[in-house]
């Protein structure tokens, strides 16, 4: 079985068991008021260049809703893209910690938001309190640039709205653009990022980094009330620090990155562009259904057509699976 | 340093580390619907003896509030121990989850509910569709006998209230009792238990076990909408799984009941029944100062009187510092 | 000054101001228990020939997120057209009673569900536990015949959703139609109406309607945790016995339904059938602001074209304010 | 039939019945930017000595529920007294609307919260965000003095927490104080006032009347979101107007209380200090029982004893009613 599901189907990267089976060592204040937490937010704000606060959660649905919570008020927007993981895949989250601010999808093409589009639906639908979201990379596998994000930051805090990433993928548009981490967050205008890892990985921690400290104080309230503060946080904060060393982070994504491009280069009728982990393609269904009896993994995607493919790279992947999933295809493409 | 300040302050038991390891191998479906979590079902079915559903969760505070939000309407209210983990140290997070219930503490002796107290609150304040939440063993470190549970499940269950089982120690209780986990929850009429493993040897894992497919259909989509429901879910089952196999949950709980024993039978006055890990003492407020001078960690409960201090011996402690302590506070109360 | 703004803008019925002065005797049970709350019930399940349960409520928004709210589970979406009040006017409260649940609007010509579509929007987004709701007559002025709302119920209820039916214009809907209130509910398929009043004459009162018993249930402590039971309820239900007195409701609607057809008939570029008491119409905008600076109110309807604007005719409007909007724009238009 | 059940029993006052009437003349701007509601923001600023905004609602538990929703983060705790109506009555609408605020009740003589023991209620608790919350006149039927109000804001704001008025029985308060309304709330610290009208003479409204406008502004969406808006407000706002005009209001609320005086000097066993227009109490069950017999409609009320029982007295109660009552309570007691 060849698996290209997803990067949440993949395993955990070595050096993070590792870190858990060292952090396992006597005793430690429990809460997140352990030295390893500690040393992470301290690495962040290296890495970031810029003071943080640092609230590691299990699942990206959480990070993503709590900071989304921490930043709206009662009568509020969301305003994201369309295929934003917080409107397609998470049940109602956004929606629910935010007490009720209403989801204000926009659509854009190759899964990015464009700052004119994002201005309109501002103002036909202008809320105190909203805020607005973007995917890095996004759900379409594509990358925003530092001037994008700043752009689009630039009309939500005209209209006094903060910023939440979801960067699940941080690491892949990281890895992609070569530009710092700061470049692409606080500098370009965003409040709070959700730092993915599991993605790309670790067993499961993503961190929020937050840039403003009146933004974290109204945070730590909605994580604890959350029931997202895990009692042990030692365990997420080492799968973190592991994830930061050596920048394994970056090793992890550019390895993933680099079979994307690889599998793209091989395959015809790609769909969109190429520049994080993911790869859509074009199939004939009777190809997809031969490759899945073969043991190849991978979803349809019809919202990008219907006859639509996803192809997902993990850190883990080999070229040799990327490799015969490209013969695999080809021969499939020839015979249907 | 000795540590007696909390069973989170621990590290994880070495067999829960290696299987997070095992786990980490190949790619696995996400979202639960891998072979470890179902296995972790078919396992809890054995242990209980009943047809369950399972969801495993890293915190206790989400596993208590998914189970009661699950199991309540609008207009409800949440029976409990005035000293419950949902009304002390949660944040609001039951409130929160089922949108709004109140909770209604009622006092008891030793940290348990009584079922005549439990009628009479009940009576002062029924209301459709709220639930009965039981604590095993009890924040007071005290264990409810099957007949005691029953009472309560049965006043509850007058009223069609369900009940929930707040287990962050029920290995304790099942070791300190040897009555069977059935006898404990369904067959005394117990609806959810949150069988915890965090405070007993894991890293973060608590599994809900649910005997009842309603509620069980009921709980799903809060479990997701949460936040609390990580992709790689076998990271969280592993661990489960690992803590159930060769009763790692059972010899884990019993050593650490039987330090609390050795603990208490060092020291005379001992403020609370020592049914699971908690010793509770009273000490002079310069004694106590005096001990936490030597690296001897603990914390003050005053809830408990002004001079009163609780010991959590952890699954990893040892004798050595068992004896320690003892001989320390012999001490101090002699110079005191 | 001529006011064509809102339903909403006008006064109320004489008969039930004199309703209100007859309820002011004595002393009476509160919270609903009262006689003529009993009444209002006897005479709604008369009027729609089936047992029903009766909930009168300040405001079209509570009446909607409160039937919604009891109809719907934690991960449900709310399908509805893009242009229902509960999208565009009510801030949330759909999502906010809900406990999150995410709305999910369709287009739809005149401002109308379509049963394909419905059915569509279901399959690529089916979540247990939602539920449709459908606004008579439309924001658009249109009016579902009794076979379209059955087509949109049996979609619905084939997937277990139920249906709500936002009846803010009922009346205007009954009155255009000519068929019974239960021919355009229950019989085909609505399980709960929100039988609007204030729009058609009352002051501030509209009634849920709900022809299911469980459904009923449910909504009890919706009702009264909202805020929304007021003490004396005689004041609400003795509108709402007024309103269904002789017919006023019917007569009331019929007047407005007639002067709407009035106006439209007296205009060119009508944009929308006029089935209501509502007249969509393009004016160039000098048209538009010379009309305003003659003293007549109305407002612009952006979302149906950029020189759109809305004529609402009132219970209590007249035909010489009628004839003098239609001769007051035949002369702007001439001009511009 | 004598009612002495609730002042939410009562009818209207005719100066109140007739400011609807007089208010339903022409059309007038919806959602409370009509004149009737600006005057009412003025005559309340006046009122008040002090610039305030004003948001009418229909519901006690509205005003109550939105005030502290506006005031209190995800974290925070309600301190009140345990008798308080948001306690009580309130079907979980504080923990609802504030996302899962947890009331945190306090004992308290004669229904009133004591600075002192707020003091330590909030040591043991504190949380950020939270609020007190006081009701004046009590549920007892006693009234706070200013300095009383004073202490316990002066308690509230050292801790940075705002402070919520429940004023359902407003009136009757300053009517037994002869206190200035700026004396007995913003002076002595409140931030925001629920004033009742319903229980005194209104048919159904409240005004929240708020001291200070960020947190006016905070509570607009609340308002709003909660469906607690009504279009029509001129039909709320008619009330106040006429309820505050000639001093209404005071005049109903000194002619409850001076009949709950006259009641009150011919009753043995009353049970409270009469400061308002409530007399607890105690009756023999059969003398209970035989007044109920003869009429005379009346609440026990188990909270104060075993055999206490309520009398409230309306503002349109009269002297022969109570008379009535004080000879049949000294014949039914004579008899037992």
């Amino acid at each position: 079985m060849r698996d290209f599901r997803s990067d949440n189907t993949h395993a955990a990267s070595p050096e993070i068991l590792d870190a858990l089976v060292r952090a396992s060592a006597g005793t430690m204040t429990s809460y997140g008021d352990d030295e390893i937490t500690a040393r992470v937010r301290v690495r962040c704000a290296e890495l970031f260049e810029h003071d943080v606060d640092v609230f590691p959660v299990i699942t990206g649905t959480s990070g993503n809703v709590l900071a989304i919570a921490a930043m709206t008020t009662p009568g509020a927007a969301i305003f994201c893209h369309t295929d934003a993981h917080i409107v397609v895949d998470e049940l109602n989250a956004a929606e629910f910690f935010s007490g009720g601010a209403k989801l204000s999808p926009i659509a854009g093409a190759n899964g990015k938001l464009d700052a004119e589009a994002l201005a309109r639906a501002i103002e036909e639908n202008a809320r105190d309190g909203s805020c607005v979201s973007i995917t890095q990379a996004t759900e379409a596998g594509t990358v925003y640039r530092a001037d994008e994000i700043r752009a689009l930051c630039d009309v939500a805090h005209g209209h006094g709205y903060r910023v939440h990433m979801d960067g699940a993928r941080f690491a892949n548009a990281v890895a992609h653009l070569g530009a710092t981490p700061a470049d692409l967050t606080w500098r370009a205008g965003v409040d709070a990022l959700v730092f993915g890892a599991t993605k790309n990985g670790a067993l499961a921690v993503e961190v929020i980094v937050v840039f403003d400290r009146a933004l974290a104080t109204a945070l730590g309230p909605h994580w604890h009330r959350g029931g997202h503060r895990p009692s042990k946080m030692r365990f997420l904060s080492a799968q973190f620090e592991a994830y930061l060393a050596d920048d394994l982070w970056l090793r992890n994504a550019r390895r993933a990155n680099a079979l994307a491009q690889r599998l793209a280069a091989g395959l015809p009728d790609v769909l969109r562009p190429v520049e994080a982990n993911i790869v859509f393609v074009r199939l004939a269904p009777e190809a997809a259904a031969s490759l899945q009896e073969q043991g190849f993994l991978f979803y349809d995607w019809p919202v990008f057509g219907a006859d639509a493919y996803r192809l997902v790279v993990g850190f883990d992947s080999t070229e040799e699976e990327v490799d015969a999933l490209v013969r695999a295809i080809e021969v499939a493409r020839n015979k249907s």
